[in-house]
């Protein structure tokens, strides 16, 4: 039986995209809101849910990483999808025709070179995949959407250009949310997810990312957030390389733990690869692990 | 001469609502774009102009960041605006009339469970500031519109219910931008924002952090970023309190300057106070500074 899979939005948004690039087996299943996407999962109704939770232009999906908080499912898997916006317009359109253009704001914006190079209007849709399913059921020669190619299959329409963006580098990174742990494979590229809370004391961060540097451990995400509801209080997302399962990644949430004022596992998958514009395959911070030499100072070894 | 500021967006919108709490004075100039206000202040159209940068729901505003590598404007102030929605009508509007509600596919999420409750049918528009003018050169007694206080003043519309947005705790954070540094007053708290990028070694950031531990400089803000047009190479926003005419920050940055790939600076400019929902001025990372007991340990106090 194939996975019931939520995400945000109506089909043909570019979670549900996302989600048949990550599964193509996979049934998706629309939800209005982020926090119906937890509660899908929760009740039953859907094996897992995909949540986003950074875009490279619009940055960290705050909201995301407070559901994440109050909520305890587990990260399977991380998905990076490139978004490339679609022009669509019913079949057989010139794309002559065309002067209006319609869509989520925040798409409109992304292609706003485009639309003003075309000398189009734009129009605000509550979002982009439902602004195909209009234009669909209510055909106009005169009227493209931008949205996501699978929207375009899904209503039928014709893409009349693809990748019209303005910055190529657009990306959105999702988490693949389910109520078990992934299973662990050592033989692939893992990263964990974790939030961390520091003390309410001097030199707290610092104490904090020791325990990653002296177990060598790439960051690949590091971001504060203080929570308003929470004032004095700050939080840390953090993303770093490697697996719970592994020693060394064991004794750096050992030592954290000790240290923070507490500590919630997100989850430790695989590591997705990068969108195909990179020519790397996954980046690091760079930044906590102490070289090898460095280490041996202390040792036997020199 | 009242000062020019520019801001994004129609007159009414919250960024022209957050320069008049800041400069009661100013005249507000609206632009199209956020690149459009860094042109403004540089071809002198303006002598200042307010940048969002983050947002307490929807996280920090990437494309602003970005904008602020890519240019050379100063930080002069922040300003903090409590994002309060209102419902605006057409005047003697009675509010069992309303059918639907109109604004930024934004506004409305915030707005979404009020909306819910009262059963009203939810439009998008461009912008929230937009739909208020519209709807008064339309006037339509069904209709409402999310949008600030300050829009419905000017268009002329009349509050119907105000903090209609489903999450109290909604701050925006804005940075006053212009091309010369803000005076240094020691009389007042400081802060100072940067954006470094770390060396493509190991313990990079560490080592970078260690700059502002020795000095015992509090945070207020990291966050990492990759930039997917350079892959490989990641860059930190942050934010600390202090004043680089003060010994110790100049101390610390110095030693970033060492220790980085590369430091800009975006400014240094007086702490704004915390929005009014919180009871706490200001609060910070308490993670860099050691204690001072600390440090004496390597001094001859002990």
């Amino acid at each position: 039986m194939p996975r019931v899979i939520a995400f945000q939005g109506e089909h043909g948004a570019y979670s549900d995209e996302a989600i048949r690039s990550h599964d193509p087996e996979a049934q998706t299943l629309p939800c209005e809101r982020f926090v119906d996407l937890f509660r899908a999962v929760l009740e039953g109704k859907a094996d897992a849910c995909l949540l986003p939770v950074e875009n490279s232009i619009a940055g960290t999906v705050a909201q995301s990483y407070e559901l994440l908080l109050d909520h305890d499912l587990r990260v399977q898997a991380e998905v990076i999808l490139r978004v490339e916006h679609m022009l669509l317009a019913i079949p057989d359109t010139n794309i002559e025709q065309i002067k209006r253009v319609k869509s989520h704001p925040q798409a409109l914006s992304q292609c706003e070179a485009f639309i003003r190079r075309r000398g189009y209007e734009p129009l605000a849709a509550y979002d982009t995949a439902g602004s195909a399913r209009v234009l669909a059921a209510e055909p106009d020669p005169q009227t493209a959407v931008i949205a996501s190619r699978l929207a375009g299959e899904l209503y039928g329409l014709q893409i009349l250009e693809r990748g019209i963006e303005d910055n190529p580098y657009n990306s959105t990174r999702f988490f693949l949310l389910g109520v078990n742990d992934a299973p662990y494979n050592p033989n692939v590229p893992n990263k964990t997810s974790i939030v961390f809370a520091t003390r309410h004391k001097p030199a707290a961060l610092y104490e904090c990312l020791g325990a990653f540097a002296r177990n060598q451990i790439n960051l690949t995400k590091l971001e504060s957030r203080s929570r308003r509801s929470h004032p004095w209080q700050y939080w840390f997302y953090l993303d770093f390389e490697g697996h719970p399962e592994e020693p060394h990644v064991a004794d750096a949430l050992n030592s954290l733990l000790r240290s923070a004022s507490f500590v919630k596992m997100l989850g430790a998958y695989p590591a997705a690869p990068m969108p195909t514009y990179t020519d790397n395959s996954t980046s690091a911070l760079h930044m906590i692990p102490l070289p090898r030499a460095e280490l041996k100072v202390n040792g036997n070894e020199q």
